[in-house]
């Protein structure tokens, strides 16, 4: 591939990111880019990926950066129950990322851009020292679902898996000290795959609509994201043990068991899954959601098992990580 | 200021941008932010200022930095004929930089965000080794202005004014050599002002809608951004010197004499004025736009003086500089 300049740059991925989607009336290329207006509600978000922070490319691919960075900003949409519409992506471009690795790491952003339904309409290319990835998202939704809904009496549900991610990038670290050539075992090549090419739940999110009273999307643990939710609705969540091991898959109990984790602590504390976490009416439960808890009055997440009530703790920091 | 952590910070930010626009559903806080539908088309973009690429802190102060990161990205949207509607401001932080730095930085952006009636309504924190600001900015127009749509017969109109701010980046680079401690005469110390205050030209931009064929902000010289808006359009366009030049402030005259730079090569290879070019029928110029040339068949940009026509080179590119 010949020498990375901005011209030849944004040429392929004015090609490679165009879309005939009837929403997009003016794509890449211009000032900015247009989208029409529709009827609904516009529901934007925007997530970036910082490599050193966000991802180590000794255990993900370029193309995985891509690809996971857009999902990860999907996923907000999903949380909120909206159709994605349009992307907007900026790029930050260190100078010993060649033509060849720009080709790698947008053709992943391309394939989660297809995958989502979500065209990338325009963006930013800037020359820095490191890495990043910064991906604006725009939906719409007839009535987008908030985190402060929830109400006592509701069920706490589950829209997705959890833990996998956490187990895959475990053992991505393990493996690299230890054996850096072997073949992982099945589960852990499963869980290694949900953490490199998460997928943002979109139709499930757009189930809960007119169902569930609050969603978040889980990027940082479900127990600090259940700390958040309730915080945010002003209500207790209680996550009952039994029920949320009930969740975990096979792929999980068999990776944590190779790995010596606790698979409920993988599933508590592991982040980067983008399942969703909601609330809602019993009457009113989606097939997708599993009932993991429920909502009562006071404040704060926990879990309980048996009679016990054990408090999780939030407070992920973004700017500690 | 105490210890910076990430739920103290997205607490001072939602104080600090905070908005009762009627267009804002729901604001910071929540997986994304929601904005009322409306009835006119979308106009979206999204712009990165990066420390040591786009803005070097020896010449500018935080505030600086969050102000004119927040008016360059507007300025698309002016650029489109567009309303600001909301913004999403994504910042990389690095460690160096204290709870006091980023006060002085998002007090910055939220100044401009007021002044251009674009309230901030989401965002995202994240840890990395430069400071970075990346604004994403939607807005509404009825009918938004592309640079594609310049005919042969039209004239070329500048909105705003060019050079300032390069004599003024001039003008601190070379104090910052000869004499670090002088007070800049008047007319650089407004050229120094355009350079570290632009103001996007959203009420010219909105003038210019029903009026203008094609627009361009002019983020990287005249030269630069004639030779794009010429490509786009498939025309040739020509500017007039001697009308360029009669559009030059007195304080550009000034300062480059002191500078003993050419003000015509100031006004033609600067950027980051934030002017607009435009083109459009003789007959609908709005009075804030002066003619500096014309349009013809062809392709490329020129400068005519007298009957000579000397070719304006484009290609600036972002990946280089």
């Amino acid at each position: 591939m010949a020498a990375l300049n901005e011209r030849r740059l944004v040429a392929l991925l004015d090609a490679r990111f165009r879309s005939d989607a009837p929403q997009v009336s003016l794509g890449i290329g211009d000032d900015a880019a247009v989208l029409a207006a529709g009827s609904e509600p516009w529901v934007c978000s925007v997530d970036a990926s910082v490599q050193g922070v966000h991802f180590d490319l000794r255990f993900l691919g370029l193309e995985d950066v891509g690809y996971r960075s857009f999902q990860a900003a999907v996923s907000d949409l999903a949380a909120m129950g909206a159709r994605p519409r349009a992307a907007l992506s900026a790029l930050v471009l260190p100078r010993w990322l060649s033509a060849a690795d720009i080709d790698r790491l947008t053709a992943g952003q391309a394939k989660a851009s297809q995958e989502t339904d979500c065209p990338i309409v325009g963006g930013n290319l800037a020359r820095g020292g490191e890495l990043s990835v910064t991906t604006t998202v725009l939906g719409q939704a007839e009535r987008p679902i908030p985190r402060s809904g929830a109400r006592p009496g509701e069920q706490l549900w589950l829209v997705g898996e959890l833990g996998l991610a956490a187990a895959g990038l475990s053992a991505l670290r393990s493996s690299s000290r230890a054996h850096p050539s072997e073949e992982p075992a099945p589960a852990l090549a499963r869980c290694i795959q949900a953490w490199r090419r998460p997928r943002a739940l979109i139709a499930e999110g757009r189930e809960l609509v007119g169902r569930a009273s609050a969603v978040i999307d889980v990027s940082d643990g479900v127990a600090a994201d259940a700390v958040r939710l309730a915080e945010q609705s002003r209500v207790r969540l209680v996550i009952d043990r039994e029920r949320l091991r009930a969740t975990l898959s096979g792929a999980l109990l068999e990776g944590a068991r190779r790995l010596r984790r606790s698979p409920l602590q993988l599933a508590l504390s592991g982040g980067e899954d983008y399942a969703l976490l909601a609330t809602g009416p019993r009457a009113l439960r989606p097939p997708s959601a599993r009932t993991i808890g429920f909502v009562t009055t006071g404040s704060g997440a926990f879990v309980a098992h048996g009679p016990r009530l054990r408090p999780l703790r939030g407070g992920f920091d973004h700017l500690r990580h």
